[in-house]
């Protein structure tokens, strides 16, 4: 894994959150819709089946731990879970939180709207509301 | 697990490929890209985390299982994977083959353009090809 670093793309578009076992989890930019990414650290994964069969089962608990977060945390109408990467190979997974009143629902929200970016005192107080949920 | 029925609008728009150990495997009836679903047979299961931790496993594992046969069968791009339920909230995972050539790459597939049925000899190769694989 020593070999990994993050995605360019990714980088630019969210913020850092937790350092997990596997994952790094960042915040996607955009207040449209709580958004988490899981990105994990292994160097030229793309596929989630370029994983092995433990860096699955553990993506798959940081996928429950951060989805239990949401849940807690925004009560949404319906998680959206996806890894698609069409755009960005580096593997990656979209934790997204939808509502029936949001901006694009029922649909999808890749390449819909435009991206809303947090203020900095929203973004502050999202992130620390997630950390403070996933340390405790 | 006995009361579980699969939904309407799912049952509709996709074929029966597989009773796997967990899930119902089908094929969406949209000849534009490979797309297979997996449906755990668990009543009342509309987020991934309604699922217990075995079962979360067991879906994984299938998902894996049928993510190879697709890169093995198809030799995608990429592979999309995702569980989005807006529309049809049963829990159901979507795995799509994806090419930089297919109508709405690099987008997502949900909602941009109408599903192409398959003819039915398409169809029965498709699905026996699928089976032969799984099974093999």
């Amino acid at each position: 894994m020593s070999d990994w670093t993050l995605d360019e793309r990714l980088s630019d578009e969210s913020h850092p959150v937790a350092h997990l076992g596997l994952s790094e989890l960042r915040l996607q930019d955009d207040c449209n819709y709580p958004w988490l990414i899981l990105i994990p650290r292994v160097h030229g994964a793309s596929e989630l089946l370029d994983l092995s069969r433990e860096q699955q089962s553990e993506l798959l608990a940081e996928i429950d731990l951060c989805g239990r977060a949401m849940k807690s945390l925004f009560r949404p109408d319906k998680l959206n879970i996806a890894t698609l990467g069409n755009r960005v190979p580096q593997l990656h997974v979209h934790l997204i939180a939808r509502f029936r009143h949001d901006p694009t629902w029922p649909n999808p929200v890749w390449g819909v709207i435009h991206a809303l970016p947090y203020t900095p005192e929203a973004l502050v107080e999202r992130v620390e509301r997630l950390q403070r949920l996933l340390s405790g």
